[in-house]
């Protein structure tokens, strides 16, 4: 279970990453909107790997198909199903695997839960589950963007270097997407260095949200906050998130902490963005921890399929650090929160019946 | 919308904080369960204000009344309606406030959701509403307890004051649920200062679940760390979470991150309890970061309905610091989030029928 | 499982006949509804018994009580609570079969389902619990009326004597609501013959709605016969639903069938107000087969809990013939049903963003 | 919307008449089923068209691709996608049409409801969508039958021809999937003279279930009937549908009605095998009334996206009767369901705890 999310706008995916196809479908994007089967492939392309020395040397072309729901380049109102192929699967990378748990990694858990064999890559739960939905994240831009929604994310930390200041054109056209320009160069030189050591390095995305009008969310469990907190701890890597000042605040005290109204504006955005998890109109900001990526070709204890004693080495082609792919895909997360509170509003909006 | 959690135990909850009354609604609760009123009554008993003078000192008696579900106390299969009526509305406290959008609170966001003016107490946003949570919580423990299945909160930052060590037992009995009997006087000596200030604290609430089997949680979407973000994100004060070593994976590296395993189970636990969001069978660990109390009795800029700049000062009745109150709501989702998970693996437990 | 209802227009119930109460949270009503007290409970005095002698003589005041999510008469957007008291329960009329399978009734199967001896009265199972869906229903037509739908239902049918006409405003002054004047006191005289030899009667209710816009419903899954036949087949003593011609649609040619469509609208309306599982604008017509009310005073052969052969003989009050007690349940189910379907449509209303 | 069915047995299908394909995505299925790929083509080859001259001629190889979920012919407890491409699409059959709203087709309310001019063939509201219904039905047979559920369907009226007895084994080779071998004769001679005469017919399709373990259902809104019957009214041509005596239980008395239980079981099956919504252990019968082919040759009063009055003639190649076409996918919608009920039975099984 747990491969559909949204209510209002219904994301269904599906896939596993040696086996025929990747896919999403999405239902609930009303009708008239235009979809373009090349800006969910540049979507797709950013989150590519294979596009510097930094980042995963897997070829994935990830060409998506339409499969339904549009018609000449404008949604019809029904299921919009995409579907990306499979190819350049290594499988002989994870033969030597098949007995034994990777650490870090849902092999263990797989077997608890479904009884299974460590998949060749990961099955379910690899990241390449992730293409599918950014596709459908970008469905759900198509359908908020023209209304003046902007969603951007970059990495702002990295094996503990911390971006002093977030540039967003700058992350777009660095291999790590890291947000600062001054320490990029050092970031760059600490990945190849782990990486050449056979390890890997965590970090912090940072997410933001601009032109979210006020109002979207809703109160109790369907906080905005609550909401895009599952959407973005549902990516592989993420353990953590805050929004606004977030763990920060821990040390506020609330003359602090408090966001003061003014006839031009909020005075401060400490909150991220939300009030009571609903949308103020402010930038919605929220930070999240990256673990370092699980395989590793450095030596690991484990355990086999008996409970057996072994030491694993983990070949083939990962990422250093999984910041700069996770950012496409928050993105996407984002996209699809911001539609079902968009949806969830158009809906439920305040009559004046009396 | 968004009042209602899950999908196979579904809690629905009503109320607002000067309403006539809050409760909810569990369906999914199996029949042959023993719930016992007086388990209901501890746990919101343990939620209550007015306990100590580091608290707030309103009186919410908060008896619960069992409206269906249950005979002879036994869970019928049917749904389990909890009743608790309102008392002790000093409305008056807000008089003032009608027109004013206090800092921190919900009220400008629900005027830009709903076009209401701000009501006494906050209405649906206020804490008020957590004492449903906290007893649909109780039915979710009353069926996992004596599965062997233990959650625990307490207070281990405040104010800027960390534990250096977490004792559960020592935290129950003190007023700040302050994991380290070593600091808690000097917590509560710093709440006592800036409570007479006419000031708040945040701080950080660790939650702990033991005795959960392996396999629970799901791929995807319904990760068990997603699901319990969005339910402690829903907690109004809640501004993030994290999981195991949570943001420092940030700085680690792979071959220090990952969790070893041995013949004996795994050998750390920094990823908190789950790999590919299932369950480990290892302790659940997470920490949330808790903001300052928004309600300070000290001067605050806003504004009023009409947009006009006001200065507010928030009269009434308020906890210096929320985390001794957040704990056991956040215990009662981490129930909801388990009965969850639980019933789900019931529902699709591997077949053998081949 | 299965007490609630819908998606945006959500309704959970709660109760069993037997216990403290029954009631209903709705979620979903937008803000600025008028919601009248009285308004639901003219709902609930339609649906209660004890209005003639052709009814159950049992006495339920069913006062309901609003708990949340109105203030000053106009809805919140928050959840709305409805609480209605149990009165008037004379359980001694169940002494008698705690132990036996009352034949017609859920006892066998609850005590299949949830391992439970039969309760007084039906419990979760019996037809009271319909109030709490009246109480909902009255919701939803706080929301649509305005936009000027009307529903009504009727009885068309009972014991074999078939309505010629169907006169809407004498079947209101009908105690069987039956809809042809000039076959109601033939009705009512049968009604009287078979509930003094202790039997029961079926029917069949026509229920009708006006106004509805064309475009609600959805393809696939919810169409909204699809919705709709959940809706009313969810009544207890419903055993089938039939739209515009329904069954005799099985005996017609396609010629015959298909409603022309000409510049003033449609021909006829054999379809029942919908194509494609959505409205056409046309009235929306469908008919419900009533079953003889299970519990009578006749002896009956059934088995007690050990499965040894036993006599029943059902005491107490008793409606002879259902559909008059049928009436506002389906009208209050075909309430929510284009609630849903309203809001529904609000939020996927067709862009035209290019 | 609407193009997910289920929350335990979750089925998501897409597609378009005319568009690249069709599918389904099945979330929910456990790990460890027997899924074959022969298997689902079988029940896909049932549905097919152009196996007789009683049926369309239209050629539609329907060949299943399972996209991910599987492995090595058992699955992963992961979602199963299924994929069928569209073939032999002869969009010239729908070009004189593309202006004009078909009696009896959706093109009137998807144009109300999406804004959208008539598709070819009728895009989503097309019968072909009902391939994707099939496939996934086909997963949950798999999941079923090896404990002995079985799910049959068979034709028992057309044209008015009624079967005086139900032979399913005949039915299976009879192209109309007549019941009764007496009548087939004489009822594939209607279907022959009205199919030449332009027009077409009617019917009603019995659908069964052997060997559901009681338990299966819940009470209030998810009735066991209230599942099936909106599974069987989301159907494209099912207009009525009735369980057990149905209709004719409006006839009847509480002493006929009733079925007596005995030591042996129950005396008869006039509730058609479910008390309370809960499945009994017996035979579930549902009879479904299916309305003649809309799309006939004969001449139709219509309008134009312009509400201008037009003829239409409607060429292609169209099934005279859709019984035969509705039984595999109404055996379909009776496996979705019984899966789902399965599956919630599992999870909320009576406790024994205390």
């Amino acid at each position: 279970m747990g491969s559909t999310w949204g209510r209002y706008f219904k994301v269904t995916t599906f896939g596993e990453s040696h086996g025929p196809a990747l896919g999403a479908v999405v239902d609930g994007l009303p009708a008239g909107v235009r979809v373009d089967r090349e800006q969910i492939q540049d979507c797709l392309d950013r989150r590519k790997p294979g596009t510097s020395d930094l980042v995963s040397p897997r070829k994935e072309p990830d060409r998506v198909e339409i499969l339904s729901g549009v018609r000449e380049d404008l949604s019809l109102g029904t299921p919009v199903a995409l579907l990306i192929r499979n190819q350049n699967q290594r499988s002989q990378d994870y033969d030597d695997i098949g007995r034994l748990f990777r650490p870090g990694h849902a092999d263990y858990t797989y077997h608890q839960k479904y009884g299974l064999a460590p998949l060749p890559g990961g099955g379910r739960a690899s990241g390449r589950e992730t293409a599918a939905r950014v596709a459908a994240g970008a469905l759900a831009q198509a359908l908020l963007a023209p209304l003046g929604v902007r969603v951007r994310a970059c990495t702002v930390a990295l094996g503990g270097i911390e971006a002093g200041r977030v540039d967003y054109d700058f992350a777009e056209t660095s291999p790590l997407r890291f947000a600062d320009p001054d320490l990029a160069a050092e970031a760059e030189a600490l990945v190849r260095e782990v990486r050449d050591q056979g390890d890997s390095l965590g970090g912090v995305v940072l997410v933001s949200a601009l032109g979210v009008p006020p109002g979207l969310g809703a109160p109790v469990f369907d906080k905005l906050e609550a909401v895009l907190g599952q959407a973005m701890l549902s990516i592989g890597a993420v353990k953590g998130i805050e929004f606004g000042a977030g763990f920060a605040l821990a040390k506020m005290r609330g003359s602090e902490a408090n966001d003061s109204l003014t006839p031009e504006g909020f005075a401060s955005n400490n909150a991220g963005g939300t009030l009571g998890g609903i949308s103020t109109g402010q930038e919605i900001v929220m930070r999240l921890a990256v673990k370092p990526t699980s395989s590793i070709a450095l030596p690991q204890s484990t355990v086999d399929l008996d409970g057996q004693e072994a030491q694993i080495r983990i070949q083939g082609r990962h990422d250093p650090c999984l910041c700069a792919r996770v950012c496409p895909v928050a993105e996407a997360m984002a996209w699809l929160v911001l539609a079902e509170a968009h949806l969830e509003q158009l809906a439920h909006e305040r009559r004046d019946l009396c």
